[in-house]
């Protein structure tokens, strides 16, 4: 008799029918019509969807605790005059622990099961991440300019190796690193952590090509638009992933096919902020690796990966003027399976060999009703609340609405309290 | 002791604290922090926040049995390809009564409790409403070619008469002439249609300039914009309600500004079908009055208020790069108060004396945590699991998320019995 871990029984795989999934050691183990075999955990999913979760690939999770702060404000002063402010007062191992459990709640609740994430005392997120069972790409903002991490790139990149020591090795965590933006470090501090990257074989995640006042002031300082100024010294390779790539000209596009780099693409927050309108159908076409991601609650207003996905659909369809720019499977791809390739991890689709990273939906509500598309009805139809549970490395998250590993209550009492000591720094 | 029917405790008013509301007859007709008096029904809403219900200006609900066919193509394939050739075989008063109540279904479930509707066998639609409690302006499209309606356009003309009559001094329902469109209708349609509607005093409700192939043959028909056209044969006044109108000059928005024509935005159908991104911020800062639809759940593909709400206040950021071109509570109005003042119902505001159209939110859920600022987060940030309670006309539709007035799970039961006769037809 075969064991396994978790047995998924009669959900529904779009085009495949009904299928029993098991699931052993965090990993989809057999798909069959009937999954003969004992398991420590059975859920019956007849009626429900099987769909993969989602990778969101440029967060700053604990930034939830300042939530719809400085909205209708374009990037450098919401940045300026509202967020970094509260940052230099707040930011603290207690606000990112909060902070992060607050996004991991709303991050479990719309299907996501790994985040790319970039902030203050990741150590702290770590742990957090490691005990309520959800993956993450965890690395500090790398600048030339001081904060609560560092004095100098030269600490930065000191305090980066020990804390990737601390982290290599983990279960769901895996260190990144982290430089901020071409605006925000040299040359050589971009240098010094791509070498980093190099030297323990990891992932460098960057802000690259956001708005338009960006991409001038680049220019300006190095007679290079942001791309190709990267492409310049040398920085960019197939570890590189860069978040947002709103402004890139063909000839930037054609560098980052060759040199293998990835692109986050975060629409709503591009929106919100006035950034623009990334060129993603290009990158597409051109066979870049392009992923999905919300950005930080502070500037989306949420971490809700489906409504991300959704907005990406159908965005770039009206841009562009052209029903077929992005179409559902392919905007499901960014906001899954092409996550995860670039985060290294064999997830994103419900196949023998593939991590158990599963969502299952409820299809007895009006967005599911008539059942047509499945995939479309995700894309275009669906909101989180069909979600009806959440599996990450074969781990139950979530069943029935109900979270599994964290008490969302005390999490929302500890927001309530972050939200009196920043609400009286506001006015 | 004051009497009333419905009683709400402690509802949080954005910028006004708790409140308890008295309804009677339909109407708020007391707010205060302390409400003594009898009521039949009393809900306590402590904890919870109290916002308008939205106003849905722009649909086609019975063809939510339609959801999603045809995704990612363009608007004329979609139409020419998919949906007539569907509707011409299915649509049924069977149809209409099952595609209406899954639609119904949806809009509550997002706080809609008005929505303007043009379609085929509005009478059984009348029905629906006033049984389950929603407010809907009805009325069928009038075309120069022939449907399930009418032959000429002269029969449409004799058919939508009877249903004025029919349907006229209802509680909830109220008729409106509905030519289709420009491009399907000849100038003396739209002139016929017009004089019914200034007889009986009703709104007229036509799509105009929704794509720009629309404009180019209207231009080759008529040597004039849409716009233009139908100012020119003296179609345009107050009582005209124009869906999409993604393609106008400044002298069209001139006229529209002019003549006192009202504007249902679509965002999301205009994104999905490529149609393009509406003009909106201009069309505010020239005082026309903007409402939001979502058009039917066939190019959408959801009838989710609260989604297009946050897509039309997102979308024009970016697409303007203007982190000002519609602020959060810009938005909010087209998508409440700007909708019901079109559709001359006192409506879209908590305050006494008007109707009691009102949706409660659940504020421990992760979207309305921290709470900063309710109506940036009901913009950006919530999803419609939040909205645990719709009052209509000072009715309980929903509480707890639990429909009071349909049966759901009977509506899911036909939606698929549907499904199984139009998949039939599909492949």
């Amino acid at each position: 008799m075969e064991k396994f871990d978790l047995l998924i029984r009669g959900a529904t795989l779009p085009g495949r029918g009904e299928r029993d999934i098991g699931i052993r050691d965090g990993k989809i183990v057999k798909i069959a019509e009937r999954v003969e075999g004992e398991a420590k955990e059975v859920i019956n999913a007849k009626g429900k969807l099987a769909f993969p979760t989602f990778a969101n690939m440029h967060t700053h999770i604990s930034m939830t605790l300042l939530r719809g702060l400085g909205a209708d404000l374009p990037l450098m002063d919401w940045l300026q005059k509202v967020i970094w402010r509260l940052e230099e007062r707040f930011v603290s191992p207690e606000f990112v622990r909060d902070g992060a459990l607050l996004g991991i709640v709303e991050a479990i609740r719309s299907g996501t099961t790994l985040f790319m994430d970039m902030y203050f005392f990741e150590e702290v997120l770590a742990e957090v991440c490691e005990s309520v069972g959800i993956r993450a790409g965890l690395g500090f903002g790398i600048l030339d300019f001081p904060t609560k991490v560092a004095k100098s790139p030269e600490e930065y990149i000191k305090r980066a190796r020990e804390f990737i020591q601390k982290v290599k090795g983990s279960k769901l965590v895996f260190p990144v690193v982290c430089p901020h933006a071409p605006y925000t470090c040299s040359p050589k501090t971009l240098l010094m952590a791509k070498e980093l990257a190099l030297e323990h074989d990891l992932l460098l995640h960057i802000h690259v090509a956001e708005t338009r006042a960006e991409v001038e002031k680049i220019k300006e300082q190095y007679g290079k638009t942001p791309v190709l100024h990267l492409e310049s010294i040398g920085f960019l390779g197939d570890n590189v992933l860069c978040a947002h790539m709103v402004w890139t000209t063909e000839e930037e596009r054609e560098v980052i096919r060759e040199r293998g780099v990835k692109v986050a693409h975060c629409p709503e927050s591009n929106l919100k902020l006035a950034s623009g309108i990334a060129p993603v159908p290009d990158y597409v076409r051109r066979g870049i690796t392009v992923c999905l991601g919300t950005d930080g609650a502070a500037s989306n207003d949420n971490l809700n990966m489906l409504e991300e996905l959704s907005t990406c659909a159908k965005l770039h369809k009206g841009a562009n003027l052209d029903a077929r720019a992005i179409d559902a499977k392919t905007a499901l791809d960014i906001a899954t399976v092409n996550g995860f390739k670039t985060a290294r991890i064999k997830a994103g689709k419900i196949e023998e060999g593939y991590e158990a990273d599963i969502m299952l939906l409820d299809t007895n509500r009006p967005e599911f009703q008539p059942l047509y598309d499945p995939v479309a009805q995700l894309v275009y139809s669906a909101s989180s609340e069909s979600i009806d549970t959440v599996v990450c490395a074969g781990r139950v998250l979530m069943e029935k609405r109900e979270l599994k590993t964290i008490d969302e209550k005390e999490v929302y009492a500890k927001a309530k309290l972050w939200r009196e000591k920043i609400s009286s720094a506001l006015y």
